[in-house]
C-alpha cells in the first residue's frame, strides 16, 4: 500500500507511521482511527516520493490507488471531484517526518475551473465562489507553477483602487470574476502554457511540486545544515476540504482544552460565524466566545456557540474531552463547522504560559492523567524564569526602539542615567532607574546595585553586565549595538528615538527589548503549584544546587529558592563597596609588602564580617569561597579625578600613582596577571583572606551556627601552583584555629578547573584538592580562545550562520568544553576516587548543561540565585531521563 | 662491603656503581683501576649514610673496615693517621647519584692538631703547616660543628690591619701560628665543647656530618622540587691529602686533553710551581703553559711544564692520552706534583666553545674514537646558535648596567636611541642604532628593521620584540625590568648609569647583558667541520625542518641554513611595509564592503608580488602561507598625529576615524576578533589573499619555477569555520586559475591547531583539513591562561620558584600543552591516515620541542631561519636516541 486513506472513523495509517507518512498524515490518520470527525482525505506516502524523484514521474499502480482513495472521499462527502453541479474540492499539503522550511507547504480548493467554480456559486454563493477560485489560481501558479506573484498583487490593488475600497472583501462578486479571468490571463502567459483547468491535472501537478521541493535546493541545504537525511523523502497529504465561510450555518474557530494563559482547567476558544480559519486569527472581527468560561470583557455581549450552535458545541466538547484524554495534554485545536457539521482540522499539544505549564502538569498528575515523572518533564525548567522575575504585561502596548541581548531576565521601568554615580544618588531619593552604559565594568558596581535595571551597548550573555545582574537578580539588555551614546550630552539615540538623562524607558529582559516610555508589569506569585512540582522535582534528582552569592542578603535569596550551599562566593565583589575602594586601592598600589599589610590590614575586619553575614545565612550548608582572582587593575581608579583623588588622600604623589597603574596594565588581562598568580605574587593577600574566613568562622561556630567552609584557590594551571597556596592557606588558617582551642574546624581546601591545562593535568592536580569546581566561564574562553568580553564583534554573526550551534557561553560546548570536563572527573577521580566535584560557571543554571553535568557524575551544580528552582527542575529532567533510559 | 678502597691501581668499585658509592667515589675507583696515579683512599657507601639516618651512628662493623681501608692508604702514602712525625692527612666529601646542593661539601687537611701541625712543619715548613692548619679548623668549624665564620674573618682581618698586608698569604709562619690558636678558642667557644684535637674523632665527625646533611632541610627541599629520592642516600669519600704547595719540587695545574675554545687537537693547559689549585684558577699569580702548544702571549717567557718537569709531564701526557681514549671525549683534568710525584685529582668531560663541540665531534668521529652517531649526540643542537651569530668577544672587559632576557641570540652594538622613526633615519645615514622601546608594537617593525639590536623594558622569550627579533635573526634582549626610559627627555637610566640618545652600548643576546660602551666582537666562520656534521644529521633525521618567513629574503637565508620549505609565512608582517600601512588602514576603516574592496584592490598587487618573491626563492619546496591572522586593532594608527594624518590621506572624517578605531579596541585581543574569525566576518579580505596567492603561484610557474603553495587557514575552533572558509579559498583560488588553463595548480588547503578546542575536535576538523599546523605559541598561551605579553610580571619569579619547570613558550610542556598535540595527532590522523601535520610555533627551534615533535610523528618543524641549523642537529639527535633505544 502507497496510498493511506482516512476518513469517517477509518484509517489506514497509525500515529506511529510518522517515517512512512510524516508527521501531518500520521496524525490526521491517528484522530480519524478516534472517531474525530475530520475532513476525509489521503496521505501518498513517503516512499512515492522517493521513487518520484528517480523516475520523474508517479507509477501507475500508485495512481490507481490515489484514485480509488479519492472515490472513498467523494462518498463520504456526497461530492465528485470536477463535477460542474456538486464539486468535491481538496487540499494538498507537504508532510516529512519533521516539519522542514523550503517545503512546498499548501495548495487550497483545488478542483475549481470554469465550470466547477459554477457549480461552487450554486452551492454557496458567486462571491464565495469566485474568491476561493481566484484564491486558488494564485496558490497554484505561486507553489505549483512557480510564477511570480508580483503580476497578481498589482493587479488586485488596481481594481481596489478603482473600486476605492480598502480590504479584498469589499469586492463584489462580479469584480472577482473579472479579477479571476485576469489572472487566468497572467498565469497562462507567465508560465508558458495555459493555466489547467482539468481538475486531475491540478492533482497530478500539485502532488508532483510537493515531491519535488524535496530536491529544491533551500530545502536540500536545511537538511544538510539539522542532519536530515535526503532518503527520508516528504509524504502528500490530499484531503477535503470544508468551508466555514459558507453562510449563517457556517462557523470556525480555535480553542484550548485548558487556559494557556493561567493552566486553569476549563474549555477556552473562540470563533467566528461565516468566517475562514485565518480570519479568527487576523483579528479583522471581534471574535465570540465558544463558551460562558471564556466569557471576558471584551466579548461584551457577544452570544456564544454554546448558546448559538448547542449541538456543534456539544460534539465539540465531547471531542477535546477524548482528545485532551488521548494525548495525556492540553490541546490547540482548530474547528470548522459547514452547513452545521462540526469538522476537526487539527489538534497539537497547546503552547501556554510557564505558570500554565506548572498549573497543568500538577493538575494532570492528580487527575492520574499522568506520572509525576511526566509532570516534571513537562516544565521546561528555561521557562521558570517567568514565573521568578515581574513580566510586562504581554496585552499592554509597546513601542519598540530596539533590541538587545536578553542577558538578565525580568523587566525594568526607570528613568534613564549614564553613570553608576547618578544611579546611585537618584535611587537613595527614591527615584528608580535603568543605567545605560556602554559597557560595565567593576567600577559601576555601586551603580548596578542601584538600578533596577542595566543597557549597554556592548556585551554578550556573558559580559560582566549580564553576569552581574543574573547574579544580582536584575534585569538586563546587553549588547545592543545600535544604541548611541553621547555621555558629553547626556542623552541617547536608539531607532528614531531622542532620550535625554530622566526620559523613563522599559527594559524586556526576557525579548531584549527597550522600549519607550513605561509598560503594564505583571508580577508573579509563587503559587501552590510551583512549590508542589519542585518538591517531586527534589525527590528525582540527586545532583546538589548551590549558588553563586557573594553577600548575605543573595544568600538569604537563593536559600528561598532552595539553594544547598553556596557555590561561589566572589570575594572581589566586596572589594568594590563604595567604604573598602580606597583601601584596596591602597593595597594595591602599596610600593612594598609592609605598605601592602598595612593596607590588608584594614581590610581585614570588613571582610571578616562578610564572610561571617554569608556564614549565618547558610548555616548548615557548605560555603565555597573563592579567593581573590581578578586581575589588579580592573580595582584601579582609571579617570583623572578619581586618580587625583585617590592620590591626595593616600598621600601618595600623583604621578607616581599615574606610573603605577600604567604599570599594571595588560594587554589581555584576561591570561595575565590574576588568580593564584595574585597569590603566589603577594602571599600577604591570600593569608589575609584567609585569616578572616577562619576568623568569620569561628565567630559564628561560637554563637552557634553550624559552618562548612570551602576555600578555593582560582585559575591553577599546574599542580605546583596549588601545593604552594595549600600550605599558604593551611598555615593561616591553623594560626587562627590556635586561638580557638575549643572549637574544631578545618576547611576544604580545593581549586577551579578552568585552564585548559588544570583539566588535562587533574589528576596531577586532584593530588593537593579537597575539591574540584569547574569554571566554565573561563574554561569555554580559553578552550575556544575567546573572550567573551569581544564576542559581540562577531558572535551573533556566527550563530545566525550556523558557524557555531549556539553561544557556548550559555549553553556548555558538550562536543569541545565537555571533553575537559570528562577528563577532568576522570582523571580527578583516578587519583581521588569520590573527590567532590562541582561546577560554578554561568553554565550552572542552563539545563542542557545541568543535563551534561549530571550525566558526567558532577556532585553539584552552582547558579545565580534566580536560577537555582530552573537548576533543581534540570537536574530532575536529567534524573528522569535517565531512569526512563535505563528501563528501557 | 660497605667501605670501597682505592689506590695504587687497585679499585674495589667502578664507574657503574654510582647507585653505591655515588658519582665522585664511582669516578675516582675507575680513574684508579685505570692505573692512573689517584690519591688513594676509600668510598663510604651510601647504604651506610642510610643506616646513619635510622640508627645515628655508624655500625661497628663499618667502623673496623674504615679502619682496615685507612691503613691501605697510610700504607700507600707511607705516612700515618695522627702521627706526629709523618701525618696522613685526609680530605673528606659528599658524593651522591647526582651533585646536590645543600649537602656538606668538603673537609681538607683533616688529621691535624697541635701535635700533627708540628710534623707538617718538620716535612714542609712552618707557615704551609700552619696555614693548612688555620685553614682545617676554619673548615671543620663551618661544615661540621656549624659554628658562624663571622668571628674568624674578622680576626684574620684585624691580623692583617696589624700587620699592615693585604694578602693572606702576606702573612708570616709566626702569626698564623697566633690565629690558629685563636681560631681553636673561637670554635670552642661557639661550639660549647672544645675542638676536637683526636684525628679519628675529626674523621667520625666530619663522617657522621656528611651523613647528617642529607637530611638537612634545604637538601631535603631540593630533592622534592627534583624529583630525588630520600632513599638514594650519599657516599662519603675519604682520601689522602696531596700538596701542590710544600716546595719548588710540587706544582698543580689543569690541563685539557684538546683545546676547548677552538678543538683542535692539542694538549692544553697551565700549571703553577708551589701552589695550590685555588691558586691556578684565581689567578693571582700568571700561570706557567705546560707545554709549547699551550704558549700563547700573555705567558711571555715562562718555562713551561714539559720544559722544567719533563718526566712528571711525560707522564701526565701518557695518562691525558689514555683519559681520552678511555672516555672517549676531552677531558678537563687537575693534577698535582707532590716532591716531584705526580698525582691526579679529577678528570671529567671538558666544557668546551660550540666552535670546539663540532670540531672535536667530527675529529674524534675521523680518528675513529666515537661513531658518527656519537659525534651527533656530542653537539648540543641550542649551542649552534653561538656559531651561527656574531658574539662579543669573553676576554674583552665588559661594564655590564644591567641584565634582560637573552631574547634572541648574537651581539650587537650601536648607538642608542628611543623611536623606530629615528631608528630609521639614523640606519639611513650608515648610523649603527640599538633600538630601545618599553615594549615594541608592529608599528615599529621598520625600526627594528633598521637596528642591530633591540631592547626592551617588558616582555619575555615570545614577546613581540623577542619573536620579530628572532625572525629577524637580530639581536635583542627583553624585559630588562630595570631599565626606566624617560621619553619625554631622550634618556634612560640602567643601573648606575645615565644614557642618552646617541650613546654607545653593546647587547650580549646570549646572556641578557646590557653592556656600556662598545665591546669587541667575534664574527664566526661556518668551517667545513660544520657543514660535515650537519650532512651527518641529515642523513639521520626524518622529520622535516621547514622556517618561518616572510619575506623572499628570510627565505633565501634560511633556505642557506637548510630550510626544506616554509612551514609559517605571515601575511601580516608585509603589511606593515610603509608603502602598504596607509591602504590596510583604510581596508580596516572601512564604512562597508565596497569601501573594503577597494582598498583591498589596492593590495592585490602588492601581495602578489611579495608571494612571487617567496615562491621564487623556495622553488621545488612547499610554502605555507596563513591567511590574516592578528586583531585588526594592531594595525591601525594610535598616536593622535598619526589618526589626524590618516583621516587627511584617506579623505574622512577624524573624529569618525577615531571613533571607528575606538569601537576596534578589544579587552582581550589576543581572544578577540582575529584569525578565521576574521576571514567569516570580512570574506573579501581572505578572498584578496587567496587571490594575490593564486596569481603569483600562476606567474612565477610561467617562469618554470616549481610552486607548491599550502594555504593555512588560522585560529579554528569549530570544523564549520574551516569548512566555510576551505569554500571561500577554494572559489577564489579557482577564478584564477581559470584564467591559467595550460597550468595546473591546486594548493593544499589547512589549518593551524592553536585553540585548545581545535586539538579536541581535531578528528572532525580534519575531514576539511589537508594538512594540520600546530600554533604552539597560541596553543600554550590558551591551555595555560597565560599572555605571553604579560608573563613578565611573575613568570620569572614562578620559574625561579619552580612552579614551572621552565618557560612553556621556550620549550613546548610535554606534560599539558603536549596531551593536546599528542590529541590533534592520533585524532587527526583517525579521519585522515597519514595526514600531514607539522609545527610553527616558536617551539620548532627548541631541541626538546623538537625532540617531542620527532617522537609524536610531525612530518616538519618550522622555526626562524637562525633557528633551522639547531632544528637539523635537534631532529637527528632524536632520530639517533630512538635508533639506541630501539636497539636495546
Amino acid at each position: 500500500m502507497q496510498v493511506y486513506f482516512f476518513g469517517d472513523g477509518e484509517a489506514d495509517g497509525r500515529a506511529d507511521m510518522k517515517n512512512l507518512l510524516g508527521g501531518k498524515g500520521a496524525n490526521l490518520a491517528e484522530m480519524t482511527a478516534l472517531g474525530i470527525p475530520v475532513p476525509p482525505g489521503f496521505t501518498i506516502s513517503t516512499a512515492v516520493c522517493l521513487d518520484f524523484v528517480k523516475e520523474g514521474s508517479v507509477s501507475e499502480p500508485v495512481q490507481a490507488e490515489i484514485m480509488a482513495a479519492l472515490g472513498r472521499v467523494e462518498k463520504i462527502m456526497g461530492k465528485k471531484f470536477g463535477d460542474v453541479t456538486n464539486p468535491l474540492l481538496v487540499s494538498i499539503r507537504s508532510g516529512a517526518r519533521a516539519s522542514m522550511p523550503g517545503m512546498m507547504d499548501t495548495v487550497l480548493n483545488l478542483g475549481l475551473n470554469h465550470e466547477t467554480v459554477r457549480g461552487l456559486a450554486d452551492s454557496a454563493d458567486e462571491r464565495f465562489a469566485f474568491d476561493s477560485y481566484r484564491r486558488f489560481i494564485q496558490m497554484y501558479s505561486d507553489v505549483v507553477l512557480h510564477v511570480s506573484m508580483d503580476r497578481f498583487a498589482s493587479r488586485l490593488d488596481d481594481m481596489k483602487r478603482v473600486r476605492g475600497v480598502f480590504e479584498d472583501t469589499e469586492l463584489p462578486a462580479s469584480d472577482l470574476e473579472t479579477l479571476v479571468g485576469e489572472f487566468l490571463e497572467i498565469a497562462s502567459e507567465e508560465y508558458g502554457q495555459p493555466f489547467p483547468q482539468d481538475p486531475m491535472q491540478q492533482l497530478w501537478g500539485a502532488i508532483g511540486a510537493v515531491f519535488h521541493s524535496w530536491t529544491k535546493k533551500s530545502a536540500v541545504t536545511y537538511r544538510k545544515l539539522h542532519d536530515i537525511d535526503d532518503s527520508w523523502g516528504t509524504a502528500v497529504n490530499v484531503q477535503a476540504m470544508v468551508f466555514g465561510n459558507m453562510g449563517e450555518d457556517c462557523a470556525t474557530g480555535v480553542a484550548f482544552t485548558r487556559d494557556p494563559s493561567t493552566g486553569q482547567k476549563v474549555f477556552f476558544g473562540e470563533y467566528l460565524t461565516n468566517a475562514q480559519g485565518e480570519d479568527v486569527v487576523a483579528g479583522i472581527r471581534t471574535p465570540q466566545p465558544i463558551n460562558s468560561s471564556t466569557r471576558r470583557e471584551e466579548f461584551e455581549a457577544l452570544p456564544s456557540l454554546e448558546e448559538e450552535k448547542p449541538e456543534a458545541y456539544a460534539e465539540l466538547e465531547a471531542i477535546y474531552k477524548r482528545l485532551e484524554a488521548h494525548y495525556a495534554d492540553m490541546q490547540d485545536i482548530e474547528f470548522t463547522i459547514e452547513r452545521d457539521k462540526l469538522w476537526m482540522l487539527q489538534t497539537r499539544t497547546g503552547k501556554r504560559t510557564a505558570a500554565a505549564a506548572v498549573r497543568i502538569a500538577v493538575d494532570m498528575a492528580h487527575e492520574g492523567l499522568i506520572s509525576r515523572e511526566d509532570a516534571i518533564r513537562r516544565v521546561d525548567p528555561s521557562s521558570l524564569d517567568q514565573l521568578l522575575h515581574p513580566t510586562l504585561d504581554p496585552k499592554a502596548p509597546r513601542k519598540v526602539l530596539g533590541r538587545g541581548l536578553p542577558a538578565s531576565p525580568g523587566a525594568a521601568i526607570g528613568a534613564v542615567v549614564f553613570s553608576a554615580d547618578v544611579a546611585e544618588a537618584k535611587a537613595k531619593t527614591g527615584d528608580k532607574v535603568i543605567l545605560v552604559r556602554t559597557e560595565t565594568s567593576p567600577e559601576d558596581i555601586h551603580g548596578m546595585h542601584a538600578a533596577q535595571g542595566i543597557l549597554t551597548v556592548r556585551g554578550g550573555m556573558t559580559s560582566h553586565a549580564a553576569v552581574v545582574a543574573r547574579g544580582m537578580g536584575t534585569c538586563c539588555v546587553s549588547g545592543c549595538g545600535a544604541l548611541m551614546i553621547d555621555e558629553a550630552k547626556n542623552e541617547m539615540h536608539l531607532g528614531d528615538a531622542l532620550i535625554r538623562e530622566g526620559d523613563i524607558i522599559t527594559l524586556d529582559g526576557s525579548t531584549g527589548e527597550v522600549i519607550l516610555g513605561a509598560v503594564a508589569q505583571i508580577i508573579p506569585e509563587l503559587g501552590g503549584d510551583f512549590g508542589e512540582l519542585m518538591s517531586w522535582a527534589d525527590e528525582y534528582r540527586s545532583v546538589k544546587v548551590r549558588t553563586n552569592a557573594d553577600t548575605p542578603g543573595d544568600a538569604v535569596l537563593a536559600r528561598k529558592f532552595g539553594a544547598e550551599g553556596i557555590g561561589l562566593c566572589r570575594t572581589e565583589h566586596m572589594f568594590f563597596e563604595a567604604d573598602r575602594i580606597l583601601v584596596v586601592r591602597q593595597m594595591i598600589l602599596a610600593d612594598d609588602e609592609e605598605a601592602r599589610r598595612k593596607a590588608l590590614e584594614k581590610l581585614l575586619p570588613m571582610q571578616r564580617s562578610d564572610f561571617a553575614g554569608i556564614f549565618r545565612a547558610m548555616d548548615g550548608l557548605p560555603v565555597t569561597i573563592r579567593l581573590l582572582d581578578p586581575p589588579l587593575h580592573e580595582f584601579l581608579p582609571h579617570r583623572e579625578h578619581e586618580i587625583r583623588e585617590f592620590a591626595k588622600a593616600s598621600g601618595l604623589d600623583e604621578g607616581h600613582v599615574r606610573n603605577h597603574i600604567e604599570s599594571l596594565a595588560e594587554a589581555n588581562p584576561m591570561l595575565g596577571h590574576r588568580g593564584c598568580r595574585l597569590g603566589l605574587s603577594f602571599p600577604e593577600i591570600y593569608e589575609t583572606q584567609v585569616t578572616a574566613i577562619a576568623e568569620a568562622a569561628f565567630e559564628v561556630m561560637g554563637e552557634g551556627v553550624d559552618v562548612l567552609p570551602e576555600i578555593m584557590i582560582p585559575l591553577v594551571a599546574r599542580q605546583t601552583e596549588l601545593q604552594e597556596l595549600r600550605q599558604v592557606t593551611e598555615r593561616a588558617f591553623a594560626k587562627v584555629a590556635a586561638q580557638h582551642r575549643d572549637l574544631k574546624l578545618s576547611p576544604l581546601i580545593g581549586t577551579m578547573i578552568e585552564v585548559p591545562r588544570a583539566a588535562l593535568t587533574a589528576d596531577v592536580i586532584a593530588k593537593y584538592a579537597d575539591f574540584f569546581s569547574f569554571g566554565t566561564n573561563d574554561l569555554t574562553q580559553m578552550t575556544y580562545g575567546l573572550s567573551r568580553d569581544d564576542v559581540t564583534s562577531f558572535l551573533p554573526e556566527y550563530i545566525e550562520a550556523g558557524i557555531f550551534p549556539c553561544d557556548p557561553f550559555v549553553s556548555i560546548d558538550q562536543e569541545g568544553v565537555g571533553q575537559l570536563v570528562k577528563m577532568g572527573v576522570s582523571k580527578g577521580r583516578s587519583t581521588k576516587p569520590g573527590l567532590k566535584i562541582g561546577i560554578c560557571g554561568e553554565h550552572g543554571g542552563d539545563p542542557a548543561s545541568v543535563k551534561f553535568c549530571v550525566e558526567n557524575g558532577l556532585d553539584y551544580v552552582s547558579c545565580s540565585p534566580y536560577r537555582v528552582p530552573v537548576a533543581r527542575l534540570a537536574a530532575a529532567h536529567a534524573a528522569v531521563e535517565a531512569k526512563l533510559l535505563q528501563s528501557g
